[in-house]
């Protein structure tokens, strides 16, 4: 249903910060997730708020006009969050990209929504501080997208997630009221922790307009490098043992055999398509220790190659297979499209379970499963490539992807380990959570946003 | 108001649940802070719920009969969170401490609302792990009582807080639907973060029945000692500039001379009556050059001595002082008493002033005011003393309290580090968060405990 923005021209907006037109419009109708899906609506306008005034001003007139408001920034999320399911307004916050104020001292930085994460890497490099929790596509993604999805990474099983890193928000609620959260302590238990729940609310709940970020200290050693195991077994086994053993490591990938068969016809190289995990350790003492300690489990588990490196570019070649992997699956065969990329994330000691089981559903289904994902924090990422034109194919990869979710939440797993409900994974929540729970988010949703305004049709099924 | 609670006796539940005797009743209306401020009422029962379904009946049938309900345990609180604010029931929670599932390999543990910190760590401890974000009280104080007040304590430093090792909740709302919040698998984006919600709301939306808590591997090597500084600005200074360095220490507390008096005439140590700190370091590899790194920081501060030990007997004496203090404190002088044990935390390079001003508070008010603390956290912890028989004196002593807590809100800080609002700081809420976010808390409350049967009274003020 179209609604009628035209109350928009009566804000207090410039003219380049609204939009009827159909190539702003249509170009906020899709994310990375969308392509085959066919998910969402094309808004009725856009907007481009450059303040906390701006977004409350639009969100108060659209609460008033009883016009939907979904919020927008890079448009890399997975799920669909940020396509709208209803028509009405797109808020872009890619414009509220500044650094608001930088404490260095208190390992704190304050940013616009829109910035993007590289930015604020980039930003305090000089300091010898990081943000440690950027997902992979930091240097696209934006803080607020991130905080919308409490999006993680690679560096997630050393740093932990970006809810984290975030000591506090302030965030516009649909009847466009501002608030403040959290506190630049870094520990509090005053009142109720309203920084969490807008954490991974997916816009539903408040528009971020502002995130107070932790920033940690650069580690003084760096090491990275690649294990190549003869089976997918072994790998996804030598990781959860691994892990078990308390190993500090900062990344910890898993990339299947067929995965790997991808990513080295892309990448030209002689590597054995064989199941690979990828490395990287972080730390000021004892590097060597933990990669000795590494080295020795993995033997256990019949690592064939163990390759370590402490420069650069040897580091960045080592990785490359798994820099590429997602170009490398999209270009894998053109005659295949990736259904949907799914994320699910398990006890790590299921970890090995939830692999081996998405290779035995592509074997039953016939259906090419390239899998990969962020080992050390039970995290399986997968595609699911279909023949588009044969339905019968498309529907059995569906049911398969449909398959890893339910088996993931089974053995204790969550439907969406980093990437959020959204649109795609709505059905499942009631499953994961329970039927008490979910009236709970929703009694929340409905005290925070009584008109629902803001991102219908996400997270909870009608 | 009483209230009727003869519905108690028509519940299943054995007669020695439920008590309306006044011996009962009255060890229900108090906890460590309400000694001097008289806080709060005698309940009209007692109920020592044995499962989940215990709590649901007893808070469904409250709910129905218009009984506030207050949830409570071991009565550690600082703030008299579990002090009824209002007559009704008291749902003593201690019965509930069992260990209901422990899986090592997932560094995972399952256990009821009622168990001690301690008793969590001593059941893991064979396997090496331990459960890291224990507060000082963790001997005596329960879990329950950890996750509504978001505790933490001297590890928080390295390790953070309880709301950083709980990964999931199961939980009776007021009106005795059981959910389950969060998941097994060590990170989720699925749906609103009730887990987090629960964490520090103090028992006023939900009484939790069973956390799934995070273990972490013991480290190896643990040193520790204490360093003496000629004055307190020296020992704030040398604090901030420790970990402005990103100093990798597991505790690092700060004792003013003050303090440190009380403290040597306690023990009747022969220590000067000079600032310390007392030190901790935990850590696989790197120990010593982390200690070497403290020294020499400390050293541009003046350190007069500076004592690390490996041995643990020789650590336990090293760190008697601090130990000791809170009983240090108490029996100082007879004719003294703690006006309110109290806790602001603020970002780390205000430490210095904010301590600097309690003392500068002191001498204005000529009232003694011991502080100490998590340092490393921004975190200080003050008793004001004052003569119960000197309105006067206690006059001053109640506005300087206040005046610390109104500076540290100032700087950037937070009311309640670690103790909670409780019935203690509700006057500070708004001032803390703004009218937006306490309205948004409101509704939230409202949302999940339309009755206000859970804890009334607490956090928010009428």
């Amino acid at each position: 249903m179209a609604h009628d923005c035209a109350f928009l021209e009566d804000l207090d907006l410039a003219d380049d910060q609204r939009s009827f037109a159909a190539g702003s419009r249509e170009s906020h109708a899709a994310d990375w997730g969308a392509e085959r899906k066919g998910r969402g609506v094309v808004p009725d306008a856009v907007v481009w708020p450059e303040s906390t005034a701006d977004v409350s001003a639009v969100l108060a007139a659209a609460t008033d006009h009883g016009v939907p408001v979904t919020p927008f920034a890079a448009g890399t999320g997975l799920e669909g969050t940020a396509v709208p399911a209803e028509k009405g307004i797109s808020m872009d916050l890619t414009r509220m990209d500044d650094v608001l104020e930088y404490r260095p001292d208190d390992f704190q930085i304050d940013v616009g929504p829109g910035i993007i994460g590289a930015d604020v890497d980039e930003y305090v490099a000089d300091d010898g501080l990081f943000f440690p929790p950027l997902p992979s596509s930091g240097d696209i993604s934006t803080i607020g997208g991130m905080i919308a999805t409490d999006a993680s990474g690679m560096g997630t099983v050393r740093y932990g997630e970006i809810a984290d890193w975030v000591l506090g928000l302030e965030a516009v609620l649909a009847d466009g009221t501002v608030i403040e959260t959290g506190s630049r302590a870094i520990k509090t238990s005053s009142g109720y922790n309203l920084t969490e729940i807008l954490i991974g609310s997916e816009g539903t709940l408040a528009v971020v307009t502002r995130a107070t970020l932790e920033l940690a200290g650069r580690p003084e050693q760096i090491r990275g490098g690649r294990a190549i195991f003869e089976t997918l077994d072994d790998a996804t086994e030598a990781v959860f043992d691994a892990v078990r053993t308390d190993l500090d490591v900062a990344k910890i990938e898993v990339v299947d055999g067929l995965s790997a068969r991808m990513a080295n016809a892309y990448t030209g190289s002689d590597l054995p398509d064989a199941p690979m995990v990828f490395l990287e350790f972080h730390a000021n003492h004892g590097v060597d220790e933990e990669i000795d300690l590494c080295r020795t489990i993995f033997e256990d588990h019949d690592v064939l190659r163990f390759e370590m490196s402490a420069d650069d570019d040897e580091m960045e070649s080592l990785w490359r297979a798994r820099r590429e992997l997602a170009y490398a699956v999209t270009n894998y065969d053109p005659g295949l499209e990736p259904l949907q990329p799914g994320d699910v994330t398990v006890p790590i000691s299921n970890y090995p379970e939830i692999v081996h089981e998405a290779k035995r559903l592509e074997d039953e289904h016939d259906v090419l499963v390239p899998c990969f994902g962020h080992a050390g924090d039970g995290n399986l990422h997968y595609s699911v490539l279909v023949d588009p034109d044969d339905p019968d194919h498309v529907e059995r990869g569906e049911a398969l992807y449909k398959e890893i979710v339910e088996r993931a939440m089974a053995i204790g797993g969550t439907s969406t380990g980093e990437h959020g409900i959204g649109q795609g994974k709505r059905e499942y929540l009631e499953a994961e959570h329970g039927p008490g729970a979910v009236d709970a988010m929703r009694r929340i949703k409905r005290a925070l946003d009584p008109t629902g305004t803001l991102n219908p049709g996400k997270i909870f099924l009608e």
